[in-house]
């Protein structure tokens, strides 16, 4: 069966930007701030590493009982026992990952417009990430989704939708009338002095 | 049921390193010249390139009979049915691919001792691939295995064992003693100026 998700407050790493000297500690402090799923993205590093790196932070994650997500690679997810897979439009198209992950893992798909929010809807995703809907320095080629864009897509599917790409403490109460599921963020939690003060802060804001 | 697989010669690609304009058409002359076995190798692109890329070379080889494995990405491998994974020591460990690939699909390793061979063996490979048995510039930090490490390995296994790096046509004659089952190449066969020729000619001097 699949696993009940909680998509308020969704936090993808990035060891680029990260305060903290290792992910687990990245993610322990986001959790610790109250993150209620967690995404491991490594865009760099050999898939024994990336396993590896898996297998400690479900760890972690299982100890706080918030789904894992791993980033693109639907092999690692399943290797490691991850909740689900996310894809990008330049990873496995949703469709294969479905396939793969089988009906009870979850599978996430960033979309930029409702074209593509449609398209993965049909192929079986549980829910979208839509973005970006800020400017962001994480994905600087990252095409920017209006206010407007957000809610038609919104009104367009039946599963969840997460908001991304440039949302802080500043941006994310502009999100709150859309009727989005949760947002997801990278830098306004792993690159903050504190991390787990970070998320609680999103977190109050987002629940406000 | 597994498919039933001629280690002779093994060729992977790589497309810094071939004459071809295309994968596809590299994949196809080697073909022609009578390549009995095709791993698809690609180390920098997206997921999504290399999964539409596995799609379209698994049409190739499977008009010439050939089985088609898939370099690291186990999830690659199955979305495109090709035949198995080939998995390196710094990828996914032989155990986890043989756990996501199921018993009927190739699971092979690389390897570079009998201790790595015999683990390899032990968590479920089909075959090794054992180097670098030369010197090679496909690897620059390839470590050497001796032809006298390779009969050691060769007689420790049961499952096939191939040999890789730097095989040429002048360096092929040196193994054919050694009882391995075939031999793997890259530039021998993809930097040639006549692709389906230099893969004739190796077939040839291993058939002698």
């Amino acid at each position: 069966m699949k696993v009940n998700v909680d998509y308020s407050l969704y936090l993808c790493t990035d060891r680029t930007l990260m305060t903290s000297a290792t992910i687990e500690e990245s993610v322990k402090a986001a959790l610790e701030g109250g993150v209620t799923l967690v995404q491991l993205r490594e865009k760099n590093c050999s898939g024994r590493a990336f396993y590896e790196l898996g297998l400690r932070v479900k760890k972690i994650t299982d100890a706080y009982g918030v789904p894992l997500i791993i980033n693109d690679r639907a092999d690692i997810a399943l290797a490691v026992g991850a909740a689900g897979v996310h894809v990008g439009q330049s990873d496995l198209p949703c469709k294969a990952a479905r396939a793969l992950m089988g009906k009870d893992k979850i599978v996430g798909v960033s979309v930029r417009c409702l074209q593509e929010a449609l398209q993965a809807e049909r192929e079986g995703a549980d829910y979208i990430g839509v973005g970006a809907v800020f400017a962001t320095r994480t994905k600087d080629d990252a095409a920017q989704v209006t206010a407007e864009e957000l809610r038609g897509i919104r009104k367009a599917v039946r599963i969840p939708v997460v908001a991304i790409g440039g949302v802080n403490r500043q941006t994310l109460p502009l999100l709150k009338d859309t009727g989005i599921d949760g947002v997801a963020v990278v830098s306004a939690i792993v690159s903050q002095p504190d991390e787990k003060r970070a998320a609680e802060e999103l977190l109050r804001i987002w629940k406000a």
